[in-house]
């Protein structure tokens, strides 16, 4: 059904792949930075003096060099996407329990690439690198970023790599659409584009939760307009604030009401309300220890740099606002996957994706599950998810002889 | 079909009232502060010693004081239902298309009372006012309220105005709430409870809103942990972004993309996006907007403190987690009404309530209105939703002989 050649739209929730999934780690991986001198020009017109991208690898190259398959990230995640790093053994890569030997993306037979994008804030160039201009962090001074310029800074890394065409781009939410700017950006180096839980644009919701996470960050008076590097501090309560807001949308109404509903806090396992506004119901302990552990490790210009990409992102804008007119240049086949509880980008934005490719006569397969966890579904191993995966790569890696 | 006897539920969406709306003001009107002096104890155990409503009446009580409607405000409204202020003429009560001579609610045969509630900051007795046993702002030790607690407060201001029972009492959202509540602690000082957009209790998914909005006060460093007054500063920061988190909730996404989709901000006339975080979108303009005026008139520590009621309102939770058995004491008739498009209290959080009730056989109607603006619904004037409420209060004014 997926191997049907032409446009085929294939509603898969209930597909049954045949393989069985025999997960497996990947192991110990180790990062690596890798340079590029030469200035890359950014959509904002502004430019910057050459960059480095932390990435990771996984499995083998073949020597057709068509096996590769390059993960792309949303907006908190980072180039470790499967494996642990050996000084923490608990940390697995975020999207673990995809990718691996025996996994739907199967490293057995694939060659795996995860990178941090230019501007985040694990290693690759961004507002916490030293500008070498002023030998000070870039901070409020780095530029603003699309996922376009993403995408170009992603291409010298495939070229480096000695890649020529990728087997497969993948991700989701945000890096669904990073998938999804490459085959309108270079159609030739993709063939197949997976782009989960994402959408071609934001919504005036969207980009208004984004705007409320910024303020937050931004009103923090330890936000230093953006140079809170230099006063040794981190806007850490706005950090959390937007973590808070983030984490909201990103599970359905419905788990909420399952994981937590209105149960009180546990932990002191007293059953009256206290009457106070520290922590009273559980999903308050939820959020708070979500956001105060964000707060910890992520780079809060990085914060704003992200949501401001996704807030630009829209294809279409150049082509008269058709999306149609912007994937006439795609040439990949595509698997878009969706899920029904997902509220930030709820399958019928994946639809308006499916419906501008069968309108250019693209090979897509679409699959809408039929899950509880809503935006983060695409992060969890659902079955039926993964082996609508699992049946994708399966006939990708056939049809690259992987 | 309105007044057909015993348990009714009807769908109202297209009903069309007989009545033509004649819109009018009630014109100039003037708050009063009552002052209740016996101490009034709280569902939290505290109790607080007297206390002021701000209050103020559209319309005349008849000779059988059987005509009095009571008005409930939700989160950020006001004992400023309808008309003007002197000094104000600009801003009508929050309620104005609803209430005044020939509206839905027609001052000509009603007297409406419209009372700030316990702990609110538009003169009532809240954080803001003068702990007399201290001489300063209560600030944070004002005692947490309930919903129960706005009812036993509002009790004694119908005793002062010499009603001994309400032809109706009506609310939109937690205004809805008191409604419901006054009909099972004083179910014969009710006739009929008119509960628009309302809900019998939060959802997690509610609750989790809540708490980044009070997240954000209280971590603003102006907060003060409450005792801001004592600075002279107010935790606007905070305020802005609960606001602006609270907004997204009030309105639909379609009502968002409708009035804003992605236009860029037009006070510029710039088409192109200018790759910065300032203002860029319409929408965030508007947010942007809406925050900063609220941060302006509305006091922190209430809104941690109305916020926290509507968490805590649950009434099913002393009678075993059933609305049912909560519901059995009622003897009002009632009125529940929801709009489509309403993601913060859906439709089938007021199914609930009406199915309840019906399990009590008691008189109820439901109206599910189709509407596009979400939340904020209730407070427009949608003309079939005026219309429906026109129907009913019609014949509530032939019941009672208004």
């Amino acid at each position: 059904m997926l191997r049907e050649p032409g446009p085929a739209v294939t509603r898969l929730g209930f597909f049954v792949a045949r393989m069985v999934l025999k997960p497996g780690s990947v192991g110990v991986v180790t990062p690596k930075l890798m340079r590029f001198d030469a200035p890359l020009a950014l959509a904002s017109g502004a430019s910057i003096d050459g960059y480095s991208l932390m990435v990771e690898t996984y499995g083998e190259l073949n020597a057709e060099r068509s096996n590769a398959v390059l993960v792309c990230h949303a907006l908190n995640a980072s180039h470790h996407v499967a494996g642990i790093h050996a000084d923490a053994p608990d940390v697995p890569g975020w999207w673990d329990n995809m990718v691996g030997p025996g996994k739907p993306v199967d490293t057995n037979r694939f060659f795996v690439v995860g990178v941090n994008n230019l501007g985040s804030c694990f290693g690759s160039t961004g507002p916490m690198s030293i500008d070498p201009a002023t030998g000070r962090p870039y901070g409020a001074s780095f530029p603003v970023v699309t996922v376009e310029d993403w995408v170009n800074a992603q291409v010298r890394l495939a070229d480096a790599l000695g890649i020529e065409r990728w087997a497969a781009i993948m991700g989701g939410s945000l890096g669904g659409m990073q998938a999804l700017s490459w085959t309108i950006q270079y159609p030739e180096r993709v063939g197949h584009c997976v782009a989960i839980a994402a959408a071609p644009k934001l919504s005036a919701q969207n980009i208004a939760f984004n705007e409320v996470a910024r303020t937050a960050i931004r009103s923090d008076p330890d936000f230093h307009g953006g140079d809170y590097y230099a006063h040794g501090v981190v806007p850490r309560r706005g950090l959390r604030v937007a973590r808070m807001i983030g984490h909201i949308t990103y599970l359905s109404g419905e788990d909420m009401a399952e994981k937590f509903g209105r149960a009180l806090r546990r932990s002191d396992g007293i059953a009256d309300y206290q009457f106070h506004y520290e922590i009273e119901f559980e999903v308050e302990s939820y959020l708070r220890y979500q956001g105060d552990k964000f707060s910890e490790y992520f780079d809060a210009n990085t914060y704003l740099l992200i949501t401001r990409a996704l807030d630009y992102f829209d294809p279409a804008r150049t082509s008269g606002g058709s999306l149609v007119a912007a994937l006439a240049a795609a040439r990949a086949k595509f698997l878009l996957a969706a899920f029904t509880t997902d509220w930030r980008f709820p399958p019928v934005r994946s639809r308006e994706i499916v419906e501008a490719l069968i309108a250019n006569d693209r090979d897509v397969a679409y699959a809408e599950i039929d899950a509880p966890h809503g935006h983060d579904a695409f992060l969890l191993d659902d079955p039926r998810y993964h082996r609508v995966m699992a049946a994708y790569f399966d006939n990708i890696a056939r049809e690259v002889g992987a």
